[in-house]
């Protein structure tokens, strides 16, 4: 974690309200309380919260607390932000569940002795509709309908529930429990961040600042988010890991150095500099970023047989070391194969694989859908680009 | 109270939803359960609500149970309805003391032993959070909108409290809690009377019917309503009372028959028509209204003596037999003399009073407004139609 005041303020940083308020904070010779909401209805982790838990990580070396909300009764509604329809309530019981999901994968990054966890239930277990009364009647419907993602729903005539205007309200009144120095959260969370800021005011207290993250890119190209399947989890093995980097586009490699990695900046300045001018190959590029990333997560060994072997496979067109294998003890439709083998859903995913030459036997395209498969010890079946099936005859 | 059943449906009704719904619970064969909730931010109670109640108190002569809810927890938001601006939010020590007037006033017409009084305490006292969820989780914004008058504000940019949102709910939960059958209202309660009969609709529970009575026109023509100052209140003594029946427009005078009094249907369509071909006096008429109204809040005698009252001062032009005496020693400038004796709020409004011709002295009009007023034993002065004062030489 790059802890360089420049890096800190400029680097995986979208946006500070206000940088100079946070500028004072950090000179007033305390440790400051950093709060971040957890949202405990998605709880796996993956590379782009990486990105704001690498940033918190670096404020905790610099002697800060991170106070982690586990947002037990706002997970209950379900955050609106980005999100065009109501979401189904999930029980207490479920939050709980994934609650320490997220918290196995939270401290693989973050230093458990300079958190402070805090479960909402503390203060909402025995809050009263006096409390709610005191929340609301500081908030108003224009309030509301600046967030963006409620105004656009109700701009659509989607519904939005009275239920959803409490989530900003809410998570706003956890930074005044919890004293909240600085808010940390993704762009999406701008809204809510801010609500706890006017709150805090509205009554009073010196309004916490908040710091917001960059959204990273998934592997489609879109906001990395489980919702879009397009994520690289902190708990993925190392070689899907690396693999899932070696998909992602050229466009947004560098996006990645910078807000996943500690590459130092004038490195990556370089590397810019170079695929501009048609110097380096994206893809060596993108091997290294893969390197870097199994190595935070799975250690610097590991990285490197990830490498090794995807460059064995994918570059040399040789098979894996070790592949799944099959007994057959007669000649079998390759079609009832694939659906035995998971390797596809249905015999009719299995005919569309074929027919988009996604099939290979020993090495040679199938194009025929009744196609086969001899019972022959040692045959190897690939589906797309990194599935590998081995028959043994039985 | 007319109990004939087409009164019941049809004299001073607004609107039934539906009437046939209601129709088919009275012929249940059990006591309905009828309710009403009290605002007790207004706990002066007038002519206007005295329409509503007279019809509830003729529901409670065939059988049926008045279930008035104290809207303890209600009051402290105030009800938005028909109001432009959010309402300061008033303490529960008002609230507790507000709804002990009202209910000395309710049942000046009410039955007390078919009434069921429930403070809102008994179930807000002890609501959670997750309460709030699932209330708030079964509207929508576009369900609030729905109400004209948070519509309007909005459209206007005037602020709307996301607590203002909780009272339709609330309201409508009290419901759920009395198992209401039937809930009453004025129109302007429509909004959150049917918030309670979709609540109850989407908790599975027989939806209440809902049962509006039109409001009553005020003294100045505008709706009667203690923030207009226009009313005619059930504590009002007799002479008030009586004159201020006789100083509303003629034309809402069958109207206040129809609403406000026990006149049989045909006799008013009888004075409907005299009234259309001139046949009679409206004065006359409005002296019958009068002696109906103070009879039914003070008896029969009181209503005699109130109307003998109204014709000596106003018909006749005769003094009131009674008045406020002021003891002066020494001649006193007039507009002096008004102010100490609060028939003129400032020296600025008796000058006023003056200019505009509203003051005699000794049945005298007096134009000067630098005028003085001898220290003369008996003396009369009168300030509009209705305000005199007597001078006694001290």
């Amino acid at each position: 974690m790059s802890t360089d005041l420049t890096d800190l303020f400029t680097r995986a940083v979208s946006e500070i309200i206000t940088e100079d308020e946070l500028r004072a904070r950090l000179k007033l010779g305390r440790p400051l309380r950093l709060k971040l909401g957890m949202d405990p209805s998605r709880p796996n982790l993956h590379v782009g919260h990486a990105v704001g838990l690498r940033k918190l990580r670096a404020f905790q070396e610099l002697g800060h607390t991170i106070v982690l909300i586990v947002g037990d009764w706002t997970a209950q509604i379900g955050d609106p932000s980005g999100r065009d329809e109501s979401r189904q309530v999930i029980t207490h019981e479920v939050v709980r569940a994934n609650a320490q999901t997220y918290m196995d994968q939270f401290f693989l990054i973050m230093d458990k002795d300079k958190t402070e966890v805090r479960w909402q239930t503390e203060w909402y277990g025995s809050f009263s509709l006096a409390d709610v009364f005191n929340l609301s009647s500081r908030f108003t419907l224009a309030d509301m309908l600046a967030h963006e993602t409620f105004r656009r729903r109700w701009d659509e005539g989607h519904p939005v529930s009275i239920m959803e205007l409490m989530y900003p309200l809410l998570q706003g009144y956890d930074s005044v429990v919890v004293k909240a120095d600085v808010e940390f959260g993704g762009t999406d969370q701008k809204f809510n961040n801010l609500a706890g800021r006017q709150l805090q005011a509205s009554l009073g207290l010196p309004p916490q600042s908040v710091f917001l993250w960059p959204l990273l890119v998934g592997l489609d190209g879109r906001k990395m988010s489980k919702s879009f399947g397009n994520t690289i989890d902190l708990t993925d093995p190392p070689g899907e890991m690396y693999g899932k980097v070696m998909s992602t586009a050229d466009a947004v490699l560098l996006e990645y150095f910078v807000a996943a990695t500690d590459v130092p900046m004038p490195e990556i300045d370089e590397m810019r500099l170079s695929m501009a001018r048609g110097g380096v190959n994206p893809r060596d590029l993108k091997m290294r970023l893969g390197r870097e990333i199994v190595c935070m997560f799975h250690g610097a060994a590991a990285a490197q047989a990830a490498q090794e072997e995807f460059v064995r496979i994918f570059q040399r067109r040789e098979l894996p070391s070790d592949m799944p294998t099959v007994a057959l003890t007669v000649p079998t439709p390759l079609v009832d194969l694939l659906l035995a083998t998971n390797l596809a859903a249905s015999k009719s995913e299995a005919r569309r694989l074929i027919a988009q030459g996604g099939v290979e036997i020993a090495g040679e395209k199938v194009s025929d859908a009744q196609a086969v498969v001899p019972a022959q010890d040692g045959l190897v079946i690939q589906v797309g680009k990194r599935r590998f099936l081995r028959v043994a005859a039985g």
